[in-house]
């Protein structure tokens, strides 16, 4: 088992990375002073694979627990299913010791976070993600909440679990496309912050699917990136500062999300093409070398992630969209760019026209 | 200007009371560093007499500012009005560094605060409470929450304000009967904690309504009680310990409310109730003297407050209510019981006998 510490004063709590979390989580549990009533927080495709034996584990170490499922997508990821686990929280009265577990991706995470953050005015929460990007992303750091109709998360709550466990196992019943997904943020940690995670990846042969990768080896790429994240959260847990690094590959990311309508790409391949032109545009700017785009590259490519946008999503549609963050962020696009591989750093300097460049240059053009 | 500061590390915040807070708030809150949009949750009838006030101090210091009406009252307190709050939000496009301002009672303040608690993961948020309840109580500590249909603030988040301001004028307009009910936790904390608070409401001839108390006794009551709130939740910011002393009066004050369905009795009203049953079983069991339950009874009387239970109310209502708080709670009826004229303590340990006993007397029987 590997563990490490987000460390966050009197809220600071662990993330325990083992092979068989799943049959241990109980005694866990109960290691951390947790005790009484829990309730799971699942979506039914999950809870079918992994619930049965989180269960039995919860109760063989005495816990009272039981269990909620809410629809996955995230476009459930809204007030009303909220609602829903409130329901539940009364019908098992649930008491301001209780806890919270969520069982699934970013979205059960998020609103089963959000759920415990308000519930009694906050009780115990326990995250246990089952994509590879809540694992390394989703699950660190605190952010919980919900979409609105006018955007995404704009509801929510910083509320720091009690813990994290992490089971690489569970990733073997996780859709390729999503594994791959989840590897674009692996990327990113190498590229802003760990040179040794870009390393490991280098090394292996074969990135674009979890039984390419040895356990210890998959262990391993976890583990640096969830310190790389745990580290960053800890430096600044309310997103002032420091955490803007983790939107590298995020800016055109976002907006070739928002122009395709969130239905053409993951989030991991739109990431992956904005981490692409981010490094187009560091290149550009003299700021890191054409032979670390390179490798930049060669990673990406080797997760099978897209390098090249398509050639019919219009980037007039994705500066205007640029733009509309602009305004709503109060003047200026920000980019995280890199310097080097392990090292990143934020600037409004980017001019429209490198912008502009970058976006051709993405299309292949 | 009287100003206490409730000191909780980076999230301390000043408590000011001030004659001419209102035309002094837009100064103010330039001078904690606030900038840029404001948004100002009242009710219609609050926002008739101080909301022109107040939007003009705002825009003459340079705030964009905007509001925001709810309808008053527990009932509307649910998250239905809060999703109303947030449409202003997505309308005025609130950003991480704008204001939500609760310029109302305990109502406006708990769902104002929880909208702020939860936009975009938390903005800014001043209180100017328009109650004497408000300014004395519900303001200061941090709670936030809605109703659920099972039970009164089962959602919501402790979320603390970046300033409470307090302006005694504004009770002009508060209905006498509202006044007497914010004087029974006046009384509270008199009992519990501040002696001085106790002999200052001793020493006045008249106490039952706001005209009978000259401006700057009025300053000192809000002051020592706000001040008393302030040290407690100081040192107890999550209601795990010292909180708990706030809940004298509210054991056998809650149960009354519930058992009249929070209809005939106002929340002061039952705890001037609670208050004397509880001060009457500290009495049994030789914890404080008959002198001093007779001087708090003396205050309450003063106040116009009741200190006899109405004829037809169910003692075994009121029994049955406390062991479903119990059985919440976990296993015993915790009660405060008061040592000393500024002292209280907490005790699991009064016999059903004693409870009943003091119910009985309670009804004058």
């Amino acid at each position: 088992m590997k563990t490490i510490t987000v460390a966050l004063g009197d809220r600071s709590y662990p993330i325990s990375i083992d092979a068989h979390a799943l049959k241990k989580v109980g005694q866990w549990l109960v290691d951390i002073g947790l005790k009484g009533k829990v309730l799971v927080v699942s979506n039914p495709v999950i809870f079918q694979h992994y619930g049965q034996q989180l269960l039995t584990a919860l109760h063989k170490a005495g816990f009272d627990a039981q269990f909620c499922l809410v629809p996955a997508g995230e476009r459930y990821k809204t007030l009303k299913t909220v609602e829903r686990i409130y329901e539940y929280c009364v019908q098992y009265r649930l008491e301001r010791r209780s806890t919270i577990i969520a069982l699934g991706g970013g979205v059960i995470g998020d609103m089963a976070g959000f759920a415990a953050a308000t519930w009694l005015r906050g009780i115990n929460f326990v995250q246990i993600p089952t994509t590879l990007l809540a694992m390394v992303d989703a699950a660190i750091g605190g952010k919980t909440g919900v979409n609105h109709r006018m955007g995404k998360n704009l509801i929510g709550a910083f509320y720091q679990p009690k813990a994290v466990i992490i089971d690489p196992q569970v990733l073997q019943t996780l859709p390729p496309r999503e594994y791959r997904s989840g590897m674009a943020e692996v990327i990113k940690y190498g590229v802003i912050w760990e040179p040794q995670l870009f390393t490991l990846l280098e090394e292996q042969s074969r990135l674009s699917h979890y039984r390419y990768l040895p356990p210890e080896t998959l262990t391993q790429i976890l583990y640096f990136s969830c310190q790389t994240k745990a580290t960053i959260v800890s430096q600044d847990e309310r997103e002032s500062g420091l955490r803007a690094l983790l939107n590298y590959g995020h800016t055109i990311g976002h907006a070739i999300e928002t122009v395709t309508q969130y239905r053409r790409y993951t989030h991991g391949e739109a990431v992956a093409l904005g981490m692409i032109a981010a490094g187009d545009i560091a290149v550009q700017l003299g700021w890191w070398s054409e032979t670390e785009q390179q490798r930049q590259k060669a990673l990406i490519t080797k997760v099978k992630l897209p390098i090249q946008l398509a050639p019919d999503v219009d980037i007039e549609a994705i500066k205007n969209a640029l733009n509309w963050d602009k305004k709503v962020e109060g003047g200026t696009v920000r980019f995280i760019l890199p310097k080097a591989i392990g090292r990143a750093e934020i600037t409004d300097q980017v001019s429209a026209e490198l912008i502009h460049q970058a976006l051709i240059r993405l299309k292949g053009q």
